[in-house]
């Protein structure tokens, strides 16, 4: 029986993983993500061996992952540039070890195991903080050239939009994440009425975030139900540029937001059929909410090793 | 030795090859596109028993193609819709034929035998009248869950620009294609000064066309120069949004402009490094104009039998 083992490294945790044969979890462990680069990879090493017995390892991180497992930037891991994850690990525990990008991850294990099982053509979307993305086209998970593929947060959707901590603008992680449902609602506050909603963030429209909005919208709130339908707008365009360039036969969204599922997906299907290339001429992708949750990082990491 | 015969369905004529093993042209003919769906029928049966003796054949046709050779819809092929090409030619001749997109023929010829030989990452791009596209990701033609993959002319660029004709707006070939071209020059010929663009349409703004624009940019116009760097920029924003989804190591740039891809090439990747996510990070994908000319479609139209 081969146990096949995945670390997912986010921000403030670790998340490992151990799956059998058929992708049940049968170890599951969690510990704070420690400081500094070498930490990371200290505590990886560590943490690989807490989770006991495996035959294969891999390991999802946040940022631009190389085809040979360096890590070349991660906005959130703070002063990690240029680690060498994949071969410093793997030297350290004498195996080869299997490294991507967490969304791509996530994407493998929503693909083998989750919502979009057996469906050779799909697009993970993961709607957090920002926006991750991984890409399966013709029954293969796609890496790109150099690792790279699935960057879609930094689609241009805008090209007049506000600027991005990327250094660019107009990107959609800007309008269709978790940070752009608050910007839209700020907005909405500033120039317009969203009492509700500035009331839930304590008075101050500074410091209104994407869950008061929500919880306005639960209350019938029309000023927040117009931010949310604004909101699916936005989530929309980006999902019809990926459907008129790949043409998958589903969308699994993922991410904090996926939560909320309830709420956002009429207006993102309503907006999503308004704005699709020819709309009468072809079957829609299918919109699902990821199946995995928390453990589809890790359950995807796990699985890297059988789809280099 | 094995003969497969291609035939490229244009808005005014048909173009049809026989190639050999190696891929070099042993027979070609042209014909004009007749009127009418059953014309074309007729007419592409009565074309291929012209090419002489072929194993295989292969139809490029302007437009939507399902997977299984219907063509749903071809706004440059007059009341031609839902029409069987693939199940009607093949049932009249006998034998099987395989029919797809002619942008993602271009880009099967151009990746086999043409400027992306042995690439295989890599997304065809012509830019003609409107945008066509083809991709091909992990080594393979990606043709989408119904056949519709490679449509990236309706990336919305722009969510509040002009109408497209498909029913939305702000689509890319709104901006970047041979009328896009024309369209910013006239809207820069309104605006502001442009007399010699204007004075090369013969002193109409109403009827400057892309042609005129590249003329006075060949003769050092700096209005025209400043047409064409905003055209190499709405170009850049499309190919950056491609590079952020599918990470190709090339780009390969087809159609009516690639002609004169001298004065564009500059702009292009100019803007390219300027809008590209992380671009001190990785590896730039090559940006190459198409080998195979007018013959790219009718050559892929003959491989699609060896990559379904």
């Amino acid at each position: 029986m081969t146990r096949r083992a995945g670390i997912d490294v986010g921000g403030t945790k670790f998340l490992g993983v151990v799956i059998d044969e058929r992708g049940e979890v049968v170890v599951e462990r969690r510990r704070p993500t420690p400081k500094g680069p070498d930490q990371v990879i200290d505590g990886l090493v560590e943490f690989a061996r807490e989770l006991g017995e495996w035959d294969t390892l891999g390991i999802g991180v946040p940022g631009l992952v190389t085809r040979e497992g360096t890590l070349r930037a991660a906005p959130n891991l703070v002063s990690v540039a240029e680690l060498e994850v994949g071969p410093r690990v793997g030297s350290a525990l004498g195996r080869p070890v299997s490294v991507d990008n967490d969304a791509t991850c996530a994407a493998l294990s929503e693909w083998q195991y989750g919502a979009a099982r057996g469906v050779d053509d799909m697009v993970m979307v993961t709607l957090g903080t920002g926006i991750g993305g991984g890409v399966v086209a013709g029954g293969r998970l796609q890496r790109g050239a150099n690792g790279f593929a699935g960057e879609i947060g930094h689609i241009v959707v805008d090209p007049k939009g506000p600027p991005c901590p990327c250094g660019r603008q107009g990107c959609w992680e800007r309008y269709a994440s978790g940070s752009g449902l608050a910007r839209l609602a700020r907005e909405y506050a500033v120039g317009r009425r969203v009492n509700r909603v500035v009331e839930l963030a304590g008075g101050d429209p500074d410091l209104v975030r994407g869950e008061h909005v929500q919880a306005a919208a639960r209350e019938g709130d029309p000023h927040a139900i117009k931010v949310i339908d604004d909101f699916g707008r936005w989530v929309a365009i980006g999902l019809v540029s990926l459907a008129n360039i790949l043409d998958p036969a589903m969308f699994v969204l993922g991410g904090g937001l996926a939560a909320s599922a309830d709420i956002y997906i009429g207006p993102i299907s309503h907006w999503f059929r308004e704005l699709l290339y020819a709309p009468e001429l072809r079957p829609h992708p299918e919109l699902k909410f990821a199946d995995l949750g928390e453990r589809a990082g890790a359950v995807g990491a796990a699985l890297l090793a059988d789809h280099r």
